[in-house]
């Protein structure tokens, strides 16, 4: 067998820490490590080039993408209207996409001839990555561990570890299965799987429980250029800052819970629960604005843009045409999006209550009851005759119709 | 003058008080009230057919359409999806068109040769009297004094009645204008037309302010048929009993509030507040039961008709062709909406926290880690490769291109 | 090998002339046939039950389909809008599940435990045929055989067949991939696979060419009712006989070719030839009905619809809940397409010259240059001040912006 | 009354031609002429200078217009989708904006307090000049002379014209009104009112019947770049050229007819015969690449998008920010659009035979029936039983539930 050389997608966890030795006796490989840190958090990252070596592997690198993340896949999504299924803030879909760049351009560095993934083979991210892969190195083959080996639990690999004398920290015990970044966590799994029970309380990370949330609410300002987010509470913040704050101040208000039953690539339905603080608040107060600067066509239209926006981020196809094409489209709305809100924090809530924009069409002359130069109340009348002509003319039509029965039974 | 006969939608307010004698006055007119009954609640009501003949109708007839309203309107919107903008629930857009078809009745019971509104020339309501009236009666004309007299303010109006001796109760001073029925209450007006001010404590009706409601929460649960609510906590209901009692332990929870900036038929940007609670609570559950029954291809395109058809109904686009079809794509999907909820009311929210569905395509075996007969975790990577392919080949024609360009360049 | 008992879709062709060894073979299985007449004519129907015994097959049955295709598949379809990337009019993929349902039919009469077609792994076919399995008996097993076996070409096909002495008149040297149904027939392969070849003047088999298409034009008249054709020039026609009739007409005169690169469900693309005569007229007939019946909103909302209803059709989703969905919408707006059309048939076009429809919105009075009680020109202004509201206000705002700035400069 | 000054869109017609003394008398305005030539031809242009001044204008300015209209207009709106109501290709709708824009530099230029035109208060093109006026001038006073005076035909204005001696060549007996540009020509009015009247053969301008044209066939070669037709037959050539050109080529064998009955933005049906050679076979051809270029998820939004597109350009909302968003869209969408189409003109057909383009996804390999390393059929098992599980899972549902019910009844 000759010898090849992956790069994987590395973690530390459970499954990737399997991936590396199976990857040496399956193919001969030498393995190459690349651990993306998209701000899953300390925890997750302390001493995890040492455990890569540990379990075989021939190099490991961290490659810090948070700021790309955040300023180039969360915020381009964001402006997009950023939702998949109604309510899903795409927090693991947007990652996909960047770790998978980061992953390939380390395989060209190294010189490698495939990438490799620890996705299960039921999941979307076996998707988001692949599809990253064909749109950025089709010549590299794809070895997706998950829906060729003989090991299908936990269990198992830690087994297969043991045999190989491989330390890992994980247990047979994990109730939930999680996925962490700066924009967001996912909990899949364990007692959620019935959608008869309610989700646990401790199941949350990011977010306080309702009943241990402050009674007190807590007001932020939200500063946006161009439809991105810039200042908190006056302060201009990059990105990373920016939402590593606001993650903190909206979490403490337990804001950000969804509790979501959607529709996998696959065909599968599953049920996530998923915690998004800065990202709720965020969206909200971009709302905000986009309800005081766009005209109703314009609203309309990004509604059912962020739609398709929001399906293509979820099934992996960020390095597409049409992708592309909407973030053009949606980044010249977004030239309207300037100004500030001020949202209240309070029980879970994110209620934006103040918003001023640059490009407001909102005019409170134009509201009220009162004629003003822009607005004569005669106008609707001729409005509301061609508004409903079709139904005028339709109706006569059917009194027509209707009187000459009458007529003809006569 | 030859003596007109006119049937006026008349709601016991000041606007509708004074344009009985003005109607009168100017069009010689028999006016003939009616005044609908769509939960509107008792103290609007009360004495309403005495106030009528006080201002110089010649009759009023109180309709009560609590149960139309509610079963022939609100639940197919509910079902078509019920939202326009995202957030608004339509309560007023709704009632509208049973309003003005009892209104119609009326006018061809009593011979009218014209139907009289109390809208302003700035809003919607004007417009979706008048589309029914074209649908339903195009050969009546259509009488609309706030964009023909000269009146401008409350004030004008008072002094119009004190002139003429008809006594009311109204008072120059009202803050908020606002709509009420049986599916929610809206606000618009007074310091919440800058968009700078948050709404005062003080103005919502239906919904406790967050600070008051209780710190316990409370589960309520729904049973659906075919996408309508039946039953409450094991209660089957009519539907205008379940929604009454559900408004009450809804907004004792504080459930149901909206703040939006809105884009109005005529092009004006306001601002209205909102307070639906049960229709809040209604909704969730139903998503939820959504979430389980709906494929992905059916969720998506309910997601769309939605949109279009709250803007049917917000334009008041009710008796329309378009309408109608979209009601039956509604009610083909709706079949599947058979199922219970438990609904958790707590600081403003209403969660579905358990749910089940008859025809739920949820299988937790699927979801889970493991294989079933269903699913083949090995068909994953067929599917992967195909629904990647054009991404496949445009990369690979871009990597022959730039190599003939390297080529060609040496 | 315990013995199966499989039904195949079978043509009597060389490919399911093959796979009746080849199952009796590899699964120890009695094969029974079904042969579906969607009207691909005589030639192919000939002896084809001698056929299917000789090849080894236990049973032999031929479905008459042709009216439950053409009324329940093909008008369903044409009142939906029945295209496929602009204009592909669906022939094969409409003919599918009609196929599918009468072998599933077969296989639950025989005891079959599974179905079995002749569809190669590159086409839309196998998607067509699996989902309306997968729809109407998922505990059935699926053979697909091009997906399973060795061979890969009509010589190994033929050199398997001579080997067990099973005599077929197919030769090795078929051009063209060909289906051919009551509605159309289509192409592919050979030269047209390369895009800058036209395609070859031999080709074509149910429309002329245009050199040869007669130089008189002719007129035929077609009546509809709720959307579907019911009588030509006069004469009420069941659906299958108008079909042939229009076929031949209106093929003398080369109308109904497409020539179309589309996109499979598969990701490949691929370029057909289709011949569509009877369907290309009748669609132009009712399109034309369409433009006096369908207010503008309709019209939108049917042309939007219509994408989807052709691409769920072109991807085998005809026993889903969408596709029943749209087809109830569609029967809504369809009952205004009550009329009749003259459609001019001349050199490859398909004319519509006259029509009339019970339902018109047309109303010459209005779209004339005079005045009328339905349409006073004053309101023009009404509604252009309204309609135009928005770009007013921006624009305003924008100069007080410019002058602001100038003051500040100055 | 104070003198005003205003800038009339001026062409030289009797209506034009009136609208100039009427202004003077009612206005005591100073009238200032602006003549944009986008292509309507020499006849319509000569002397028209001279005739503005006779009819009293204070100047008469002729603004060549056609570059700016083919480039800014014409092609942005082909490569956005470039039809209304699935026909129309837009040529009146979209010649509006690039007059409306030069008629307000005009008012700037003298320094005019109010802009006037001469369209009828049934149409659509008073929409589109008066939503460009409020978006590039909104303090400018719009005049809409048909909405206001009392005139109300071609006689009335006839006899308006005697009694103050200005000359004319107009008669009374005009049948069609005709707009015509370097892109179209349309008919509307006289016989073809009449939906059950065909078009007289007399009516067109730009195409030769199909009995008069050549029998033998002419093949042209475009060339596209970036969207843009930038070559015929190898030649290079400037948008204007290259239409103009076209135009005759096309014309001449019967190319580019139209016959609709639309829904005009006021809420009439009317019908239009167009003419659009050249366009006809631009958009065939483009079309033709997009085939070849656009993967499925690409081609269906950009379907969608265009239909939207065609009703902003259609209403008169080009200066629009929805309309800026899509054009950023197309635009991103439009650069794999090079490459080379070849079309066969006969009879009233634009055929694209032969085609290929720089960024083509086909590839003749993939489509044909053999394998190929980047297609292997097994995975289409794969990818179907994914494809189809909500399929399987509903069906498996309802079979279990009917074995329950047998049990239960036995």
């Amino acid at each position: 067998m000759t010898q090849r050389k992956v790069v994987l997608a590395y973690s530390g966890g459970l499954d990737t820490s399997a991936i590396v030795p199976w990857l040496v006796e399956n193919y001969n490989a030498q393995v190459h490590c690349i651990v993306a840190d998209v701000g899953q958090g300390e925890e997750e990252l302390q001493g995890v080039e040492e455990k890569a070596r540990r379990s075989g592997a021939a190099s490991c690198k961290v490659a810090d993408l948070k700021a790309e993340f955040a300023e180039e896949y969360v915020f381009p999504t964001l402006i997009a209207g950023c939702q998949y299924e109604t309510t899903y803030l795409l927090g693991t879909a947007i990652a996909r996409p960047v770790i998978a760049k980061a992953q390939v351009e380390y395989a060209l560095e190294v010189g490698a001839d495939a990438v490799c993934h620890g996705c299960t083979g039921k999941g979307n991210d076996q998707i988001r990555f692949e599809a990253a892969f064909a749109a950025l190195a089709p010549q590299l083959d794809v070895i997706a561990p998950w829906r060729i080996w003989d090991m299908h639990s936990r269990e198992d690999l830690l087994e297969y570890l043991r045999q190989r004398d491989v330390q890992t920290t994980a247990s047979a015990a994990k109730i939930f299965s999680r996925d962490r970044n700066l924009w967001h966590i996912s909990h899949e799994g364990g007692p959620i799987e019935d959608p008869w029970n309610a989700p646990p309380g401790d199941v949350w990370m990011l977010t306080e429980n309702l009943e241990k949330t402050p009674d007190d609410p807590e007001v932020v300002r939200l500063a946006f250029e161009d439809g991105r987010p810039v200042a908190l509470d006056g302060h201009a913040l990059d990105a990373v800052e920016l939402i590593e704050r606001l993650n903190v101040l909206a979490g403490r208000h337990g804001v950000g819970r969804v509790d979501l039953i959607e529709n996998r690539v696959v065909g599968i339905k599953s049920r996530g629960l998923y915690e998004t603080p800065a990202g709720t608040v965020i969206v909200a107060g971009l709302r905000a604005l986009e309800e005081l600067a766009f005209d109703r066509d314009t609203r309309r239209y990004r509604e059912h843009m962020a739609t398709t926006f929001g399906e293509l981020v979820y099934a992996g196809k960020w390095f597409t045409p049409l992708r592309l094409a909407l973030s053009a489209a949606a980044e010249s709305m977004a030239v309207r999006l300037t100004g500030e809100v001020a949202v209240r924090l309070h029980k879970g809530h994110a209620l934006v209550e103040q918003r001023r924009c640059e490009s407001a069409l909102y005019d409170p002359h134009l509201a009220s009851f009162t004629d003003t130069p822009l607005y004569d109340q005669k106008d609707a009348g001729g409005f509301i005759r061609l508004w409903t002509l079709p139904q005028r003319v339709e109706a006569l039509r059917l009194m027509r119709d209707a009187s000459q029965h009458a007529k003809a039974r006569s």
